[in-house]
């Protein structure tokens, strides 16, 4: 129970990291949409990570990391961070504490470009404090905090199933909710301003180290491992999405950052358990899995508009899977089914399964509900209009 | 006398965070100006930077913490780093001394909002020398320096007074001398790229966890108890704000960014002294009062242009205060009013009125004397152009 | 051979910075070029990191840090990572691996900028490979991977020949054997978009905090020291380069930025080696001799054509010198000439020289192997539309 300086550096630090890739995300999704939504995507991902930071402190942190209540959720022990102080093990109660109000925070606003160019403001902030409460907090506490993932062995190093398969299916399930965007399908709806994805995607790429190599809440050679496996992951998809989309068109900047984005979810709950070369084997598989997934929402008319499911959603899925093959004892104590251990995969793809039913029907009724009463959709004319305006009153000049 | 390699990693990195946020204020003001002047708002903000960079080695940091004369000012025993080495308490004494140096060139950086669309370059930097020399420096000195401030027992965690009353007032005194835009109050001069400057407030943001966290100079419980209290103030000031704001309209993102600004800023000093649900409380009033003065400075006509005052000022000088009634000895060792010690609160707005005096007189006579004797502003024509071409030769592309 | 949790922090976090000095060069030069090559220079930036990154983990790191052949080349026994554990001397060996190869994949986005505007994306893959295998690694083994350069004892501390002669006199020898853009001399191709030009900057900026005092491999006063004098060169370098071409006009934020980058390659080899006030001087003379090469590739018609050789090239060239001249033994263990030790000077000299002509003459050979086999251009036509359209299939939309 004694802190470790160098241990407690590098979480502070790894913790901003994470806090940037919130505005990484709003970047990212805001370059995607159209010119007329663009101060709105960045804005919702910006004010969900408000809203979390609030809802953190006062009741989140308890539920997800407070004692243990049937395997499902925590109590509430910690409200207000009651009892959660300077001291720790390690790392200082409070920062392990604000480490994970970040994951939580950038989370929601992953799940935001769901709805993109056409939520309302007002009830997007209803709907987000009711999925970080019911969805968000419940997930983390499964796997990190005690609950029944976390004791059936399941592996989730940095959040495959918290943060990616909740995020991703939520989205699906928001999508098919709020409907889709007038015109799509029949009007062009280009990304306006590839910079800025890219710009986003370099943030989140660069904060990605804090969120995973942050994971190992110590400053040592699994943090290193855990970093290193990141970057190449990364690495691998960017390359095999890109090769991938070139072999029926172009090499687009935009696939090769999907595709980045789409290792880098998949190495999430991997991190601390598999290898260099098993990492260049999860990015690459990744790239291609994800941007298959994207052409075949795209052939069924789904406008999950920019493409949370296809990539944090089945890339999650995948990396909780590949996590269960490619693990090794000699990285982070627990073999694979490469490795012989059959039972660990089995583990794997119950926690992943479990992960995609629960965020996605729960999802789907906190936004049924909330669509139902208050309306989670603008009007036409507002969606015409664009949300920059008719959400937030304000517009990017010429 | 020895090094902690765990305190120097994360006061490292904290430095380099917090020299982030110096083109982060570039960006944050260059958004909200017109096209024609958004190279220059940038520019000026990293022209400050880097011409604090060379007085702070030359002759600043020993007029900060040289050994103390007359509770004023440092001697000049340091002048060009002398005995400024490697060796140090818990962190090497050149890391305090770029830590400290990062803090007076965004100073200076947040300063230059006033005077945005209108300075001449060549007296700016004529200006910022002196400004950083005799307003920064002092007041440096009287807080953290072993000055009289010091010596009274205000605290001032993180530069309350030091950064921002001296930056807000000191804004508010240069606006009034350099006098309005030409068109101000009939023309419209709306910002011309809000995602940029959501991008500049992203990285305020950031970099302030190495501002405040920083600030504790070593990477404990303290260091982790800042971090969160930062991140609480942020978000409770961008609720606050733009709550407010809905009230009368619509929620915008640049009344959500003023307000996580305002919420930093009013939790910097109070950063090592408060808890989580205090924060809740500074952040959160720091955004309604902040919105109301820059109401009050639309309403009186007063063109402190991008609102330095409102923010900087008038939260920092809450946030003085805030530390005088929040704080509680069982984070950093000194109650405040609530926790029955009325004399902290005087000290507080004793140091923070001392503070806006000064700041508010210097900067005026000596942005006075620079406007009397070689002009601290533009001509018509140029104004009229815009400063990019005028100052610069350069402008932004279609 | 034990580790330290502050070390091994302060590198995790330094490795990251210096990655995300790729976008931001993507973005430094892609504010420089035309409008329709702005997603081109990004992701040619982007691109490169991620096959570096890849080709590291193969076969790059062991070609430079596996035991010495000759003098001139590391051996095969650590490909695929074979043998980098978790384990280390202060860091992981893992984590060493990864400093490396952030470096490894940033020279690389540098050397991209000669080709800019009319690079074939598949070309410039090859070439990027070819050139990352052939180039950087053996200059990497040369100086840090015990070649013969460590052999003869000069000094490059965080990459002067390595990263920034290879690169910039890479980049001479490749704009000759590309040839000039259409139009060169005779159109105007002014700067797009000067605002992401100073970002990126900023970012690199940044980033060289973990570049410079993160190859320290050390949380110590070495690291603080390295640290302070990177953002005093590169302070120093801003003012020079922006006052000399005042002189000649207004002073351009380009001019401000690019000054500012001459110094922090400059200050690049020496950066464990001088102290504060030597660093002013390094950047001072860089910020000159930089700008001073610019107008003399520009008169003599070399469309070398962001620049790469006369700031990274002859900046570096001159750092290399410069390390030679103002070492003291006080900082780093050796002295320079002007400490009277005249020898270490011309070791400098001699490293920097046969760095010129090994990149020079090595990509020289490249570039046209690749240009004369599968061609290195892009068509008239598509460079009349753009790198953006004919290579991504992609654009920035208004």
């Amino acid at each position: 129970m004694e802190l470790d300086s160098g241990a407690t550096a590098f979480v502070l630090i790894a913790t901003a990291m994470v806090m940037l890739m919130t505005p990484g995300v709003g970047l990212f999704y805001g370059g995607m949409v159209r010119r007329k939504n663009f101060i709105s995507a960045i804005a919702l991902a910006m004010i969900s990570f408000a809203v979390v930071s609030v809802q953190w402190v006062l009741i989140g942190y308890s539920l997800a990391f407070g004692p243990d209540v049937g395997g499902f959720i925590g109590n509430l022990d910690h409200v207000g961070l009651a009892g959660v102080g300077m001291e720790g093990d390690g790392i200082p109660d409070l920062l392990f504490m604000v480490f994970q109000l970040v994951f939580a925070g950038l989370t929601l606003a992953i799940l935001t470009s769901a709805l993109a160019e056409r939520v309302k403001i007002s009830s997007f902030i209803v709907f987000g404090l009711l999925w970080t409460t019911l969805v968000y907090d419940p997930l983390a506490h499964w796997a990190w905090g005690g609950g029944w993932a976390h004791q059936l062995g399941a592996l989730d190093f940095a959040g495959g199933t918290v943060v990616h398969i909740s995020s991703g299916f939520g989205a699906l399930a928001a999508a098919l909710v709020i409907g889709k965007r007038i015109g799509f399908g029949t009007h062009s709806m280009e990304p306006h301003n590839i910079p800025m994805t890219l710009l986003g995607g370099a943030l989140l790429w660069f904060g990605w180290f804090g969120f995973n190599a942050g994971s190992a809440l110590a400053a040592d050679g699994l943090a290193a491992s855990a970093f290193v496996v990141t970057n190449t992951a990364a690495a691998a998809g960017a390359l095999s999405w890109m090769f991938a989309a070139w072999l029926h068109g172009k090499p687009s900047s935009l696939g090769m950052i999907s595709g980045a984005i789409a290792g880098l979810v998949a190495i999430t709950p991997a991190a601390g358990f598999v290898d260099p070369l098993s990492a260049i084997a999860i990015g690459f598989i990744s790239g291609l899995v994800c941007y298959k997934a994207m052409l075949w929402r795209i052939k069924k008319g789904l406008d999950e508009t920019l493409d949370a499911w296809a990539i944090h959603g089945v890339g999650g899925f995948w990396g909780a899977l590949a996590t269960g093959i490619f693990a090794t004892a000699a990285i982070g104590g627990v073999d694979g089914l490469l490795y012989g251990n059959y039972a660990q995969f089995g583990i794997q793809a119950i926690d992943a399964i479990a992960a995609v039913i629960y965020a996605f029907v729960v999802t789907y009724i906190l936004a049924y509900v909330v669509h139902k009463t208050i309306g989670l959709r603008v009007t036409e004319e507002e969606e015409y209009v664009g949300l920059d305006i008719s959400q937030h009153g304000e517009k990017v000049a010429n």
